[in-house]
């Protein structure tokens, strides 16, 4: 899999909706053919195989996401594809029937480097009124996702199309943990207790362009200064003695940008996360009224772009894979996770949880990333194991 | 004039080197050649119009620019060329014999919006030196001032090249104030007594990229936290009770740029200008400090990237354009420059002077730059006596 988009610094190039990403599909299919597994898609193009179970109900679903950052590492995502696709091997290869059909998910555009709306797919899938609004989503090049779909399907093999939002019974995703703890620990697996919450917000400055030389400052509407009382304070606002809250300033654009001309517009985005969902709500709409204290002589407009709440894994599905740890003797720890997947955005339609597996120095979203084959070995066990009991229960 | 290059909005696109300049230089040519008057360029692509004197002394020039910012406005500039051609033609017209010849000059790329460093004709004439640097400026599509003055010769007729920094008595500039104080004044003409010093700066500051969600602020090296204490310390220091301090953060870019990465990288322009040259080198060398203090974890290069003297206009050139404007009864004040003009830079190598006229509301770089025509006629005449008495002094 690692070949394909495969990079010179060892990494690989697979953005979502590419057609490295609908190669990637493509093989994806391959081996599921292979199989004799069944594949589906949907509207927002998640990719779906399926082992049929003795009953029709909803199924246990094992996966995460094929596309990755520019420039990514090789693990980020696909690692939790293929250990889920070699768990459903496993099961199909010891010809172990279960009650419920088992499936392996690619999610699609979770990464949101090309479209930005990251576990687009996830998203969509939990809540399909989102549906249109996705696909209106462009990337720089004005290319709406509808249409980077279209390009998909005409590269992958025809599915059969099922409706979003399906019942199903279970997601587990298994992923890198982007974080440098488990590898410091010493432990194999993470079993990940909950995702924190998430605020994302764009901020407009609208001040006065004006001549760098001629104005004085006393006359100015200056949006770069504006922005960067704004800033300040949000910083200082954000300072948490106990490192928990994560402020992020990763976009900042200003306008016209030219040496001698005082900015007439400044623009930046907040990613803002809190485990605690009550903090998340409190520091989070302070943001607003912190915006509009310090425009100065400016305009100010803040808008949310998007929310997650913080989700905690504690149901059937993480009692069933501290039970296979515990049973397999797997090195693990508990481990909340910083970063947003998609096992969070489908959280609140099915039981869901994640298994982490280390990464080398924490290293992640690089070329560089990597991890240990054995790690992949276990994590692959554990779902299978994980994956059997859920869907054989009663 | 203003035809060429007009935009809908009532101003002229016409950058530097572009076609649109080319055809601004082939009219001044075209008039030049209908008075019999010889026109010249050099290296760096300044075009200068000749009316012989009678002797081979360096000339009387007065002059400015023909091109414009994007969008800019019809008068910044070319309203100071055809001023002055205006008053050569008046010379010849009453058929006045000179001693010294008088010229009319259009600087080469003064606006600096196209190729960033601005002045670039007249400060390349007054230090030859200069050439090569500026010579492999490129424009944001990669395009040399090399290659754009090639451009430019293939569209004007051929002319006899000249060498830069030929010795010149004396140079007059004609330029709107591009701001409100003449018109709230009611005066016709500034009497220019000198244009305020300028630094500018380039400061990168150099972080670590990662993962919003996941790496505590303790360890992160965010490169627009520094960027925000940099600017915010250096804001603070610049404030002035008096207004004169003139401080601006024009650029501000930040990579990788994506919502959810930790930004690895910002860089920021500074421009700071001040009429007093001790206070220009005092507060100006301390930004290097400043940038170094609130670094933080990151690592900040602060460079000077280009520095303007303040400039005097109090020579024989300026006694001459007071006598003028109080024998042609013209109502008129002393004022300051607060922009930059062709006229310093070559004010290190011969008697500079200049005169600002009125422009609506103090409006410049702007389509809606307007100016009362009388105040024009009023500035030709100024130059044109002015010019006389300079050409034919002893």
């Amino acid at each position: 899999m690692d070949r394909i988009g495969a990079t010179e610094g060892g990494g690989v190039e697979r953005q979502a909706l590419t057609t490295e990403e609908a190669r990637a599909r493509c093989l994806l299919i391959e081996w599921a053919r292979e199989r004799n597994f069944e594949c589906f898609t949907d509207a927002i193009g998640n990719l779906f195989v399926r082992r049929q179970g003795l009953s029709d109900s909803p199924p246990v679903v094992l996966g995460s996401h094929l596309d990755s950052q520019p420039k990514g590492g090789r693990f980020d995502g696909a690692s939790g594809v293929l250990a889920a696709f070699e768990a459903l091997e496993a099961i199909e290869d010891g010809k172990i029937p279960t009650k419920r059909p088992i499936e392996v998910v690619s999610w699609s555009n979770e990464e949101g480097a090309r479209f930005e709306l990251g576990c687009m797919g996830s998203q969509v899938f939990a809540d399909p009124s989102l549906l249109k609004e996705m696909m209106e989503q462009t990337d720089k090049d004005g290319v709406s996702v509808a249409e980077a779909l279209d390009h998909v399907r005409s590269i992958v093999p025809t599915l059969p199309m099922r409706p979003l939002g399906s019942a199903i019974d279970c997601f587990l995703e298994l992923h890198i943990e982007q974080g440098p703890i488990l590898e410091r620990e010493g432990k194999s697996i993470g079993v990940v207790t909950g995702i924190q919450g998430s605020r994302k917000y764009l901020v407009e400055v609208k001040g006065e362009e004006g001549h760098a030389g001629t104005v004085p400052h006393r006359a100015r509407k200056d949006a770069l200064f504006a922005a960067t009382r704004i800033t300040t304070s949000l910083i200082d606002f954000m300072e948490d003695p106990e490192d928990i809250v994560r402020f992020t300033i990763g976009r900042m654009e200003v306008f016209p940008g030219a040496l001698s001309v005082i900015p007439g517009f400044a623009r930046f985005t907040i990613d803002f996360r809190h485990p605690d969902e009550a903090i998340l709500t409190s520091k989070g709409d302070a943001v607003f009224g912190l915006c509009e204290a310090y425009a100065g002589p400016c305009t100010v407009t803040a808008r949310e772009t998007m929310r997650f709440p913080a989700v905690r894994f504690d149901g059937r599905l993480s009692s069933e894979i501290r039970r296979a740890v515990s049973d397999l003797k797997v090195a693990h720890m508990e481990i909340a996770s910083g970063a947003g997947h998609d096992a969070r955005s489908v959280a609140p339609v099915c039981d869901s949880g994640m298994i982490f597996i280390p990464c080398e120095n924490g290293i992640s979203h690089n070329e560089r990333e990597n991890i240990k084959p054995d790690d992949l070995v276990t994590g692959a066990s554990v779902m299978a194991l994980v994956a059997l009991r859920m869907a054989n229960r009663d």
